[in-house]
């Protein structure tokens, strides 16, 4: 029996547990650990786990690959609290919606002897907790892997694997290039409907607003009701790229303030036609291209429970170091 | 036989003619023009009209109730066209997304013995036209209403039972609360959408982005895929107001930007956490309170195609002004 840890059981984690449930792995204990017992006997319930634990400590013991599903800002933490208790050649990924300090906080706080690559899948829902999981939440939307430069084939195709048990597509980048883009197709949006449906609420006529808000409204402002923790917290660990984003809505509005002030019509039907057309042709086609230019490798289930190949790869490896170091000291 | 005349039978007209079909009026004939001849036979292929006629004069002529549902800025020249064909104790409303202009319009360019209720059924969809048009378009949906001062309750009540006879709910006010209203709740989400998908698209990294995006974006953007025929009318005839919203936004996004660059957890948390609770409740509860606070009159169908009373009354009134004019003579 392999065990894969889920460390959270929101919406993402349970959602990931009703997967690899789904996948009938053979071979596999998944086991969970939540912040509440509430959650935990309910992901039991709802069949997302097979154990639950009390700490994020038990529940990774002898585990070969860890999840973190968990608030951005509780990584590090839970990085302390599992360090000294990973095996050998664990294969450790995230679910967090900024990769940067993710993957600093683990270069800082895991051992050598464990691999920690980066993970993002691209999927959410206007409710969060494990009552609105489902095993489909990821399929068909992207899952951003980001491998660290040393990280060893293995360990990557163990969380391509992941994501394609959980009917995702995998796209790899790198941290940096993660920040930047989900800052302005994720975080940009998440702060605008927020914005806006603040100023909304904020005018004295809103109730008389309120009954009026129709459909679009609604769609405008989804993302409004997003976890504020979540929010905040990708707030802190995405700043600059945010930032910048932020300045460039606000430039973006400052044009089409100054054509419709303007009111000349051809430059005010441009500033509408250019978007409509490109979002329909988005809409109806797809992304333009892949953001990765390379094709995927293919990966077999069984490369995700790849843990035990791993560790008897690193004794080997250490072997042959020592072999070294004593050739070395009898030269 | 009675008939009721739809003037532009895009998605909003066309929704219309289906709802008014679909209601059996007794003794109705729902008569339609279009801009194209191929909307037209469409129109009539779905069921949506009865007839259909080439020109909006050829349409109104010798109907009690005519719905003009074009782009905003062919409302004046349709009504120019209309005015001299009308006939005495017609009731003509509209669906501009602004009423302010529309009404203006109306007082100048129709003759005094006809009369113009302004109406906006707020409800609409990402795609356009008669080929997405559909009877229940508007069910559950608020039809706002915009009586001028001097309008007879009849006329009133015609359009009330239109948005009744499609389900929706008639919500009254004048013009200038309904353009401020929907700035804020419609117009200014508009902006902010194509504002958006404007950004992201106008970057070198799009492809990337796109591939990236997932439902939060799709969503936040929906508006920006609305008719920019519709998005420049709106901007060109309810300028002062979405102006006053956009300001009002870029000064929130500002507050937003400031709280992420201070990285202080408790402020920056505080700007998330009032707009999902509030949002929450708006979906969950619906709006705090009506936007009108007197109950609506009851209203039968009968009342929509109450045409020939209003004609009576109003020859009933010539009459008596002209016997006092003649008894004044008299003296």
């Amino acid at each position: 029996m392999q065990r894969i840890a889920i460390i959270g059981l929101g919406l993402i984690g349970g959602s990931i547990g009703l997967a690899l449930k789904g996948a009938n792995l053979p071979d596999a204990e998944i086991a969970g650990t939540a912040r509440t017992r509430d959650t935990l006997q309910k992901a039991k319930k709802m069949g997302a786990i097979d154990v639950g634990e009390r700490t994020a400590a038990d529940v990774v013991r002898g585990a070969r690959v860890v999840i973190i599903a968990s608030p951005i800002l509780t990584i590090p933490r839970i990085l302390d609290e599992i360090a000294p208790v990973l095996e050998e050649g664990t294969v450790i990924t995230d679910c967090a919606s900024t990769k940067g300090a993710v993957m600093r906080w683990a270069k800082e706080k895991l051992p050598d002897n464990v691999y920690f690559v980066g993970g993002h899948p691209m999927a959410g829902k206007e409710s969060q907790g494990i009552d609105v999981a489902e095993a489909d939440l990821f399929r068909g939307k992207p899952w951003v892997i980001v491998p660290p430069v040393d990280a060893p084939e293995e360990a990557v195709k163990s969380v391509v694997a992941l994501a394609q048990l959980a009917g995702a597509e995998p796209v790899f980048m790198d941290a940096e290039e993660h920040d930047s883009y989900v800052a302005a197709i994720s975080h940009l949006p998440l702060t605008v409907a927020s914005a806006l449906f603040s100023v909304a609420f904020g005018s004295a006529a809103w109730p008389e607003l309120a009954s009026l808000a129709s459909s679009g409204f609604r769609d405008t402002t989804r993302l409004a009701s997003s976890s504020p923790e979540m929010a905040h917290d990708i707030m802190q660990t995405n700043r600059d790229n945010i930032v910048h984003w932020i300045d460039r809505l606000m430039d973006e509005l400052y044009r089409y303030r100054q054509a419709i002030v303007a009111g000349e019509s051809e430059p005010l039907l441009k500033h509408f036609t250019r978007p409509q057309m490109e979002r329909d042709n988005y809409v109806t086609t797809g992304p333009p291209r892949r953001a990765s230019g390379e094709p995927l490798p293919a990966v077999s289930i069984s490369d995700f429970l790849f843990g035990s190949k791993i560790s008897s790869m690193m004794r080997k490896q250490e072997e042959i170091v020592k072999q070294m170091e004593e050739r070395e000291k009898k030269r």
